[in-house]
């Protein structure tokens, strides 16, 4: 299943070159796989106050075309692979007809207290599967 | 007494004005009051680490000339008043000869947990009094 | 006339007092004018691209209730003042029934290769106009 | 030759997780590569004045330790692989004694006005060299 989050750019996401920052990306790719979750019977705040965290630990970007002010975006996000302990997202960015970057990210599921990695809870377990398979 | 940080405008700060975004303004006052309290014998982060938050309940910047990338500005930084429940700081922006910006903040002292405004304790009263006299 | 902008408040914008760090209202209160402009007959992207920049010379905000991840914000923008070289927002932020914080920017027209003051352009002028008044 | 850049983490750098947040990293990297120009005969703001640009055509990070809000990071930066064409980074963010993070990235040199990739001219193309070979 692909969720797809419209954003608009931001002016002070722009730098001296006129163009979003590359950094800007990561925060858009945040966005859309809290999004993502969001969208089922759980929100990303709940998994965090159940005690769990998705620390991002790789993270990667591809700049393909320039992306402007004025002008909408598409993040397309997708859960590209995960087992007990990680989870994978993968994204791509539209600007209007323009393929415009490519990523992904690696995330562990950390007890919040501990810090240490943690088996994901059953309960978030079938959640994410169903955004998987469908 | 008046603090002075030296800081190196990030790329990433830049707008496509192709000047420094006017909201990252208040990230270098931030770093400037922090810097500030760390040159004493407590450090910001001490103060939090012992229950204690300094949450700006307000903020101001005048921008008087533009500020650009490839130069360090400065950042001067005065606690201009305070009492047991809350702290002022003001803040002037210089880059080269430029005098780029004014501005200041206000903060209360807050209860971590409770999130509810406490009095200062003791030894952070006594820490924070030098700097001003000074 | 109040726009009204929803925002869903991200990740990368909490700090660890676990709340909204105040830098990102002055973002949000951006994205607002922008959008108040943008659902005119014109885009903020179009007055740039005219040779016409509106940076912000003062702007203030005054924090009265935190505002957290997880929960959409909404930014209420209004013109409260303007005539032929200035410019003024006000802003209020609510999320759920509670509201968080009041701002306001002021705007100076200017060339954008001189870099100087200068009188807005008559079709801007209308346009901005509708806005106050509706 | 490594050039090592000492960062002091900000309060906004920080979020809920009470980490500094992943996208900062990038940030952090690209101060690292405009100090590690900076440091030779020309600034990375001259290149860019030669009507000349850098822009980051992939890069990535991975995340081995949380980086805190109190202590200041090293980050230390090499030109791992440059041609006439292309240039690549290499990355790496130490606090404390612990070894938190290792990234990379690629640009391209692009001209300014046309946004195409061109070679990069005699002269940058020297001292780039000597930073390599040093």
């Amino acid at each position: 299943m692909t969720h797809r989050l419209k954003i608009v750019p931001r002016y002070a996401e722009t730098d001296m070159m006129s163009v979003i920052h590359h950094s800007v990306f990561f925060i858009w790719a945040e966005s859309a796989r809290v999004d993502l979750i969001d969208q089922s019977e759980i929100t990303y705040a709940d998994i965090e106050k159940s005690g769990l965290l998705l620390p991002v630990i790789e993270c990667n970007f591809r700049y393909i075309n320039l992306v402007f002010f004025g002008t909408p975006v598409f993040v397309d996000c997708t859960i590209s692979k995960f087992n007990t302990r990680q989870l994978e997202f993968e994204y791509t960015i539209h600007q209007d007809t323009r393929y415009c970057a490519k990523g992904w990210s690696k995330h562990l599921f950390v007890n919040a207290e501990s810090k240490k990695s943690v088996r994901i809870p059953e309960p978030w377990l079938k959640i994410l599967q169903s955004k998987v398979i469908k």
